[in-house]
């Protein structure tokens, strides 16, 4: 007898209660303010995912040997971020409750205030590693206060003071870039300066990593809202993956920010899946 | 000394005391379910419009003998279509309170809920012409009532039975066809068949006439949320409108839903320029 | 606990003991001498059928009351027809040793001799009716005789002279036009002239039926590898589709040639889905 | 020993000598006012022949069996339109010379002053047949005389009232419409009505035919500097075509304003190589 | 009442005679030879910007703290480069008249003859500092005098020997080379080796820089007519423009070659826009 | 008297006789399993060459004073990679026995092999250097070992052990990497470190240089097949091109993988074009 069609990112095909992450997509873009699309973000990574190999010659280790669940997108709400929250906060929940780690995959970059409410309800010590182009410290934008331009500081509402870490931010406001430096989250421009100290710091304590892929160069990275000359590359992010992941407890994470149809070539997408495959090889284990 | 970079649609640059028919733009497409971008709509079919002549062959007329007022487009919320539609209800406002017609361009077809709040406001008795290719009647969509998807269900809300005259319709659930069956607007199917009878007996009555620019079929305008085969033609369309503004009282109207990151060849801003050139032609005095 | 994600067209996801037409995808083009692509096409008709209604207001049925089941996309070997085609044939005898209608999506056109064979074997007294710009003729093309250019000349080396009966043709050699008027096919040029009376002669007869999606004009159906203007139109092909389903017997079918690669605007992928949509709905019983 | 690379349009490969007609390209676009890109069309359109048959069955004639050679595309001087048309000129009038008819394939409308030059010196009695979306006939365009939009204005500077009959015209600027109404140019607006007559009336006299792609609908043919909705379809232009050549003396003719920038899916040039082709082999034979 | 809708470059929108720098746009590309469409990118430039913020951390300015006047752009004659270019000339003249300080967004290269002649006519000691991938040096291009790939010839004919200095150069014909190192131009080819060198030694001198946007890497920008593999990076180029802002008497500056239609991701205009931002803050004062 | 219409890669159009390397393209693309379209990329090579010149400032060396032939693309059987190995072996062949050394541009990597036996059939002692992002020693590919993904393994049949020698691998699965730690192949990973010693090692032998342009990054590079992050800049190619050249003796060489369709900026198009050239201008003498 014939069976069903199930897509899954490439490899992440292991049965429920055996798997230790499980993916799961958050299509959603309704407050991206400048070009949208990464609704199609989570589809297109999974779907392309299969020009991939799963061997990684970088870390030499293979998606074969790993136990990914790939739960798929949800169906959300356009037009009401509350809504939208509400239901990847709750995928978010079952996955912890069962012991397993989220590892969400964008939509735009509010979506992380979603799983990061789960998590934090968890672990209530958690910290944040954040991987961006942007600040997205506002406290409102547009009038809107769940907004991706603030979903940095909606999570510091949650987390305070000295629990974010930010990375090669390159763009913002004047009053972001005040606020951070008045001490409430460690902002470190451009690239990925001091990463190594501060993972040595964290050592211990729960983390989620969350990592808008505009924080590569546009050239890289072309497929995104937002795109903000002057990133890194590929490798500097790939390498700044593995010294997060070789010291850290992370027990949650995530990847956004891909809109595919700002890029024909589909060079974003492709990168988006080795960035997802790599993260996931790092991963440390999860208990 | 050099005056400012003033961009209208071609040739509406009447002063504001002297129009007669005010253009703005609602730059909004949160709700949209399949592709976005029809935020980009009302820019560039301002820009475009410099690819169009003033004069129209089908009427012997000419845009710079009529006078029309660009305002620009707003500036609304992503994320929250209530705010949104307030701002756009208050902007419709504002033009009928100074005893002018509304030409809202759209952004996703929600938008025209905004509008026709603020014409209701004022005519009770206002009737709906509406050309689309989908019925747009859902009780609720995702999640949300206020949804693209749900826009004339929301104008009955506020009208009732017997009030909105649908053309050109060609998808939708089954529920839509059968609620529509029922009585409460009049659907017309796939064409034109029947306006030229429901014009003549509206006439007297004040009509919002709102184009949904996806009645056309996708291969003449492709740049679209939504593209649904078996559409009518340009020149369908344009006869339709000339058929509605010959007899009809408009006061108000709008055209939305081009999305032109849909369309890398531009023919879809293109026509929809067009669209807009010969609506404004057609127009029957205001007062 | 979650559940896989599982990716059909759209609504056909009932179980496969209850369904009575079987879908498969075959993602293969290497033979195609123009622009290849459509290997592609399968899997975007799937992913894009979610932007589609269930409910056809053409036909006033609905995808939710039919029992469809999709089986996904073959794995096939580029550069190997020979093993392409045998693996499509095997699906399709699987298929029909079940009690089912296979349902082919390809794919170049080549991908319907593999079908053809399978349902010859079991139907000896097959006809193929044939919707397509291009007669696919030729004896040989490029040095190959497995080739899209010479598929139902393949199917005729089978199923012999009076078999075949080809709708809307507007391109060949000019052997090949030559060699249908000598009376081995029946060859209907340009449109759909003839098809009502070709129907009724059939009556009762086996019938396969070989959609190539570039019947179409360009202007609608610009996806395709070797687009030829002055096609049919969208709503021209839907009544061919109708007019065939409603008095053949339909023993398996194929739509096939979208190339989502060479239409940036998704029109030809939409299309492509209300295509199947439509077919699925028109499909006569099947036992 | 290997041969050189020969380029020509399809079919297009006699020797110098046995041709009847002659191509040229006119890679020239500096004064598009619009979207430039048509320096790339006749380059385009020789690559692209290569996906058409040799064969036409609406004609049932092949291009085997007539010669025509292809003599490639000028180099012209971007910049300065005088010249450029210089070069083209210069370029027909060796063609007519040597007792062959030219066929020029552009660039923008502009370089059909330059093989009109040639053609009318040696035909002073030279009718004009021209096809378009645009009427053409400004005195003048952004301060320049020698513009795509002044072209056939500048035809009647050379010829005068009464020679030239303009069909399919929907897009010009009142003045334009008024000068035609005079009585200088017969403007036959939006599609082929009064052609038969015309062809008739001409019969005898030496007809130069401007086929300015542009007078197909947008849907047909995307990519062209100023799409203009509400044109004719493929069949429409080669049923004109067919008309035109049957009986008119063709001393010269050109094919022009394909912009493949402006259209990815490349229907657009595939078209433009049908009307090409049919042309070709519709032609009338020249001595 | 309602305001006209007036477009500026993001926050440049001080009153003309507060502004110390007037920004204007030069639409012109009719001597590109290879791709044109830098007719587009004044107008992206402004458009785009507004996905832009309006602070730069990299020199922790801010645009709403300096007084910049954008005049929009010209309307300037396609077809004939000295008309465009008197146009342009006549424009910036005005500026400096006015005691401002011209900021021309091109258009293709060309264009900065115009803004040079008037520069100059006001500082006959003008030195120029030019980044690009072309050298630009040639006598004539194409049979043209006025072309992009001459217009730095065309300012030496103004200026004469030891007045331009060229950075990032990787492509010209080998005939430019040498006739650089005769010493009419101080060539540093391919990056910007020599920069704080010559701009130190040209302190107290009044400078006008270009900055054609393809000196930096097609990765990064690939929207321009012709991309040339090997430039510099965003950051690079940031960094040279600060290097010259620092110490340099700049009295006219323009940035040029976007060219949109050549890059759909739209990464090209936003980096542009970039440039913009950070050329305006790194300006030093006028007077 | 006209001449035809040659068409060559820029300045490659010296006369066969005196050519020392001759060009020839192979348009094949059947057995790429991700996204097709190499078969356009030797015309596109040609075509996009003119907008390169023919001088190099990196090796100060002109096109103009090498004599190289080019002989065009040759046509190729879709669907079966024998018979098109098979033809471009023949040709190859025909090359080396001309005394001339064969520069096969492609095309998908398989078309390598051709060439291979070709060569290896003259210089039974040949050595290979593969530039690679991919390691391309599978011993099968979905079910085919004539695969783009077993080009070097089937090369290595011919040739055996430690005569091939690959750098910037960064994609593979395990087995081909662990078969090359075997010491089958002398692989080096990710960039070229390595490359200069190998080069002095087998100094005086046979050298064929197979380029598969996705060795460069896809930021660079967008337009090829399978795009994979991580790779070198053009400058490091170039590098590396010029270190083979110095001091190898070159006996045939090959530049493939560009797939133009999915690049619509073009910067793949020209980058190959430079990379051809440099290639060109940099190979020793052959004899």
């Amino acid at each position: 007898m014939l069976s069903k069609n199930i897509e899954t990112f490439i490899a992440c095909d292991a049965e429920y209660e055996d798997a230790e992450t499980v993916i799961f997509g958050a299509p959603f873009d309704s407050t991206t303010s400048n070009r949208p699309g990464t609704r199609f973000g989570s589809r297109a990574i999974r779907s392309e995912s299969f020009g991939l190999e799963t061997y990684s010659p970088y870390q030499d280790k293979d998606l074969e040997d790993i136990a990914v669940f790939d739960s798929g997108d949800l169906e959300l709400c356009f037009g009401s971020s509350e809504q939208a929250l509400a239901d990847i906060e709750e995928r978010a929940k079952t996955i912890l409750e069962d012991g397993k780690r989220p590892f969400l995959i964008g939509g735009e970059h509010l979506v992380t205030l979603g799983a990061v409410r789960a998590v934090a309800a968890k672990y209530p010590d958690l910290h944040i590693i954040h991987f961006d182009a942007h600040a997205d410290l506002r406290q409102e934008y547009l009038g809107a206060e769940l907004s991706h331009a603030c979903v940095l500081r909606r999570c510091w509402d949650i987390l305070g003071d000295g629990r974010i870490f930010q990375f090669g931010i390159r763009s913002g406001d004047r009053s972001e870039f005040r606020w951070a430096q008045e001490g409430h989250v460690a902002m470190h421009p451009f690239d990925f300066d001091g990463l190594e100290e501060m993972v040595q710091k964290l050592k211990g304590k729960p983390v989620y990593l969350t990592v808008d892929l505009d924080v590569m160069d546009p050239s890289v990275f072309p497929g995104t809202g937002t795109p903000e000359a002057g990133g890194v590359t590929f490798l500097q992010l790939l390498q700044a993956i593995l010294t997060v992941c070789k010291d850290s407890q992370i027990v949650g994470c995530d990847v956004n920010e891909l809109s595919p149809p700002y890029d024909p070539s589909g060079i974003s997408a492709a990168t988006a899946c080795k960035v997802v495959r790599e993260l996931l090889l790092a991963l440390p284990p999860f208990h």
